[in-house]
C-alpha cells in the first residue's frame, strides 16, 4: 500500500491508474477509522480493481468553536486497517498541502446553496461548504470512478451527490448503509468523546428513530405526531439534549408535514454534554 | 471536426483523447467568435496535439437586467472559423444539457470569494460566480491539459486561475494577450452593439490607458494623478460614461494608492449607451 502526502504525487498516481482503463474506487475519511469506514472500504474493494483512501481532518469544515483540535487522530492504526482492507494507496496530506500558505484564507468555495438553509447547514454554518470544497478538491486529485460515503451523514451524502451532478464530475457516488453498535448507536469517530453514562444514553437516538418507524408502520402519517413519539423517547433520557428531530423528503431533505408515500427520512441531531451526534433512518 | 451537444458524449471523447497520453488544449467561448478567440485557438493549436473548443452562452453569468437574450449568436460562422483554426471537436450544449431541468435553479456554485468584492464582482453581482461555475463544469467535462483565456477579461482570468489552483484541477491556465482593432479598441463580441458614433468614441478607452501608461513612464507614481490623467481622456468623449478607472496590483487586483514597483494593471469599465465595455493594460 502506497502512502502519499503530496497532492501532485497523488494526482499523478491516480491519473495513471485511471488511464490503465480500470475503475478506481475512493473512500475519503478524516481518519479515526471504525467499522463504518471499513464497510466503505470493503464495498470499494469489491466493486473496483483498485481503490484508494484519504485521511484528512479538513479544517474548513469545522466551525471556530468546534472540535477540530481535539478530533481523534490515530494514523498508524488507520493505516494498518486500510492495509488489511486491501487499500492500494492512501493520501494523507496536511492542511498546508491542501490549502497552501494561506491556510484558511482559502479563496474558492464550492457551495451547494439549497442545503445551507436546512439541518446541518443551519446548525453548523459553513460546515457543508467546507465539506463540498474539500470533496471537489479530492475528486480532482484522485479522479475516482466511484466514491463511497456513509449514509450516517445523510445530508453530506446529498451535498456530495448534488455537487457531483451539478459540476459534471464523472464519478458515481455510492451511499453505504450505516454500521451500528449492538444497541443501535451509529458508529462515529465522535463516539469516542462520550463517557460511560453518555454512551449508554446515546442509544436513545436509535430507539427514538425505531419508535418513529414503528408508529409510521402502525399507520401514523402526521409528522407532528411522529415527532412527539420520537421526542418522548429522547426526553426519557436526561443526558440527551435533542437539537432537531425531523421527518424529511428523502430526495431534497425538505421537512414533511404528512407522510404521503414519498420516500421519507428521519433526521436527528442531539447533544450529550459537549458531544454532538447525528443519525438518520429511512421511514 | 466533431460537433457534440451532449455533455456525456463530450466527456467520453475527451477522456479517451487524454488517456492516449497526448495533451489536450481547450478554448471555452460564448461564440460570436472574433480574432481574439482565434488567437486563443492558434495558441491552443500550437501547444497541443489536440484541441477542443466550446460554444455556450452561459445563462448563469448574466444578471437579470443584462444582455443574455440579445447576446450575439452566429453558430454556423463560428463552426467554420473553428474548423479553419484546426479545432478537433466543438462542444455546443444547450442550457438544459448543462443545468438540467431546473435550469437556473441550479444548486451548486463555485465561488472565488475574494473577487466578488471588487470591480466586476461589485458591478455585476453573481457574474463571476456564474463564470467560475460553468468553467468548473467544462473542466470536468473536457479535462484539458491547458485551457486558454483572453487577458481582455482580466478579472475573469484571475478567477479561473484561482479556482483551478484552489480546487486542484490538473490544468494549466494560459492567458493570451488582448487583440485590438487598429484604433486600439479591444475586440469583444459586445462591440457589435455599438453604433458608428459609439464605435468611434470607444477607442478613448484605449487612449486613456495609453495616457496612463505614458504618465507612469514619465515618472508619475501617484495613482490618483494617473486616474485624473485617464479620466480626462474619457471625459473628452461625451458618448462614454466611465464606471471604474482603477490601477490595481496585477496579482490580487486590489487597488493601489502608489506605484511601488509591483506589477500593476489599469482596469477600466465604461458604458457607451446601453453597451458596457471593459478593458485593461499592464502599467
Amino acid at each position: 500500500m502506497q502512502i502519499l502526502t503530496e497532492p501532485r504525487a497523488m494526482q499523478q498516481l491516480c491519473q495513471s491508474l485511471r488511464c490503465q482503463g480500470a475503475d478506481l474506487g475512493f473512500v475519503p475519511t478524516m481518519g479515526a477509522l471504525h467499522a463504518g469506514h471499513l464497510a466503505l472500504c470493503h464495498r470499494a474493494r469489491e466493486e473496483n480493481p483498485q481503490f484508494v483512501a484519504s485521511i484528512f481532518v479538513n479544517p474548513t469544515q469545522f466551525g471556530a468553536s468546534e472540535d477540530l483540535s481535539r478530533y481523534p487522530r490515530s494514523l498508524e492504526t488507520d493505516l494498518e486497517l486500510l492495509r488489511e482492507a486491501g487499500c492500494d494507496a492512501v493520501f494523507t496530506p496536511d492542511a498546508r498541502a491542501m490549502y497552501g500558505d494561506t491556510d484558511l484564507l482559502h479563496g474558492t468555495w464550492v457551495d451547494v446553496a439549497p442545503f445551507n438553509e436546512m439541518w446541518e447547514g443551519v446548525t453548523r454554518p459553513g460546515h457543508l461548504r467546507g465539506v463540498a470544497t474539500v470533496v471537489a478538491k479530492l475528486f480532482n486529485l484522485i479522479s475516482p470512478s466511484r466514491a463511497y460515503f456513509g449514509e450516517k451523514d445523510f445530508q453530506q451524502l446529498h451535498v456530495v451527490q448534488a455537487l457531483t451532478r451539478d459540476l459534471n464530475f464523472p464519478i458515481e457516488i455510492v451511499g453505504v448503509e450505516t454500521v451500528r453498535e449492538p444497541d443501535g448507536l451509529a458508529l462515529s469517530s465522535r463516539n469516542a468523546y462520550l463517557n460511560e453514562q453518555q454512551r449508554r444514553a446515546a442509544s436513545a437516538i436509535y430507539r427514538a428513530m425505531r419508535a418513529g418507524v414503528e408508529a409510521a408502520r402502525g399507520g401514523e402519517t402526521d409528522v407532528a405526531a411522529l415527532g412527539r413519539t420520537m421526542n418522548a423517547v429522547l426526553e426519557a433520557e436526561p443526558l440527551i439534549q435533542p437539537q432537531y428531530v425531523a421527518v424529511v423528503d428523502a430526495e431534497n431533505l425538505t421537512a414533511l408535514q404528512q407522510l404521503d408515500g414519498r420516500a421519507a427520512r428521519i433526521l436527528i441531531s442531539a447533544h450529550l454534554g459537549k458531544t454532538r451526534l447525528i443519525d438518520n433512518m429511512a421511514l
